[in-house]
């Protein structure tokens, strides 16, 4: 089995690949080589004793997604793209990395052709909805993005729902809740916050809360992510039908309680770091989003995320802090 | 006023171009110019006292857009389009005329910058709709195209909202109906023999019908179809809101109401020409199409349609048949 990760640099594609690595394999078959794309160098996973091809390559590039299929993966995670933030900000870049290049990746799969299908896990957002919403958001609402960047993956969805339906792969595109408690330094996602009121607090430091705490949002955590997809990549054709993109389940809390939870496990002076100062344009995105979903059919299929904020939070310590906090 | 047509030779082109020139102006403004463009010569309109360009131009070719928009038309009809069957069966020539053509006029009408900000009337279809649907389609179900026309029509709806959003343009998306009964030759749309089965009979000529007749589809005429690329136009951005592609309103009736209709209108000789002949393909494709939807929001902002498939038949005959039809 060989498998793609395109973005293997990034958060979520480095906790893949280390679990894919784990596991030793993927979908009940042995993982005996590795191709990692993302535009900076991405590291060669430990303890992994196939082979691995780690490429900087940028997809909407000519030819850098037919040069990532050369050796035809079996199975592809297609994690690359602009975050939300930046595609706002950026309106070329956004619609050439996260349009483009997702297009190119699927027209190269498509003219692989020789009964090439791989196996296509796309992670789409929550974003893809726009408000004004009903109190849940049912799987067949419809999708009336309030982004660049919602609108772009509801473009790729659209595309890959298309080319599943044609037969020139097997896709299945998630949308992921907000990933939290993403670890490292703040990257340039709207929903960046939501973390860094969790992660700075814990390891000492001040975190600026943009936003109301009445705000309400839906989460799960970068292990539940990975969970995500490996979940995806195992679904059959049968199992998914043509309605191939997924709203996945997560915790829909409030900041207050996201506040609330970290008081209770690391206490009133970790809490005490958080700092208020509204930020209009993260105001106007994040008031675009959804603030719970009715993921029925991933339940269904057996995708599951958290419980409740602390189990979130406890994942975070857990997985990133060695289980152990700022005093 | 300048007003631009894309698609201007096909039906629709060819009659919105009339009744402009008919009207003699577009939201209470005198139109003093008419850029037509289509991949074929569009006729000069008669009787029309200002300026024609009309060019043949392939929108999605390099510069075309660009060209088209050289003397910034206040309001431009986007009709310009490959039908469905012909995007079903020519994979890279859907994507090519309706995605990627679509892509460069608003990119187009985006670099162009410096304060322009055109009214875009874009043409959608109900085929962004994909089955298993609910009795009733409602203005917030779920877009899920089972038809790479309907994945080109959809992305086009997302990128003119998004495009909207940012600014570059005020756009409005119509979800037309099956337009019946359409003049003149059959073309390649699987929803051909709609009209077919109306048209040729009251011509003297056979017909063929290629599904079953308890299928349910939603009619307008070509009338209403103008009428409501007329109505769109006038649309404010206010009464849009972010949500500007609409539903279109039409008749919903099956096939046998129609045969019905017909044979009230022009007798039992008239409604013997139909053939009965299965086709697969159109079978497929019909089958995935919504069957009757909820227009609320288009009805609350004006757009009509007719009342009972007898009246888009009488129209037929008064605007094509010039009240006549064969014995």
């Amino acid at each position: 089995m060989h498998v793609l990760v395109t973005g293997a640099a990034g958060m979520i594609g480095q906790k893949l690949v280390a679990r894919l690595v784990k596991d030793g394999g993927l979908n009940g078959k042995p993982i005996d080589r590795l191709t990692l794309t993302d535009v900076v160098v991405s590291a060669s996973p430990a303890g992994f004793s196939g082979k691995v091809d780690a490429a900087v390559s940028d997809l909407s590039a000519p030819g850098e997604a037919r040069k990532a299929l050369a050796l035809r993966p079996d199975a592809i995670f297609h994690l690359a793209g602009v975050v939300s933030g930046e595609a706002e900000t950026d309106f070329e870049k956004g619609y050439r990395v996260n349009l483009d290049g997702t297009r190119a990746l699927l027209e190269a799969i498509r003219k692989t052709g020789d009964g090439y299908r791989p196996k296509l896990v796309f992670t789409s957002s929550i974003a893809v909805f726009g408000a004004p919403f009903p109190e849940t958001i049912a799987d067949d609402f419809h999708l009336t993005p309030l982004t660049s960047y919602g609108t772009q993956k509801a473009v790729g969805e659209m595309l890959l729902a298309d080319y599943s339906r044609r037969g020139f792969l097997d896709g299945v595109g998630l949308r992921l809740p907000t990933i939290c408690v993403r670890p490292g330094k703040p990257n340039k996602a709207a929903s960046g916050f939501f973390s860094g009121i969790i992660r700075e607090p814990l390891a000492g430091e001040t975190a600026v809360l943009p936003v109301a705490e009445t705000v309400r949002h839906t989460h799960a955590s970068p292990r539940s992510a990975v969970g995500f997809l490996i979940r995806a990549a195992g679904l059959t054709r049968e199992q998914l039908g043509l309605r191939i993109n997924l709203s996945m389940p997560g915790v829909s809390c409030t900041v207050a309680e996201q506040i609330a939870a970290l008081r209770r496990l690391a206490g009133e002076k970790t809490a005490s770091r958080i700092r208020r100062e509204a930020d209009p344009l993260v105001e106007r995105i994040v008031s675009g989003w959804p603030e719970r979903f009715d993921a029925r059919r991933a339940l269904a299929l057996g995708f599951r995320a958290e419980e409740n904020f602390e189990e979130i939070i406890r994942i975070h310590i857990e997985d990133e802090l060695e289980g152990g906090i700022a005093a």
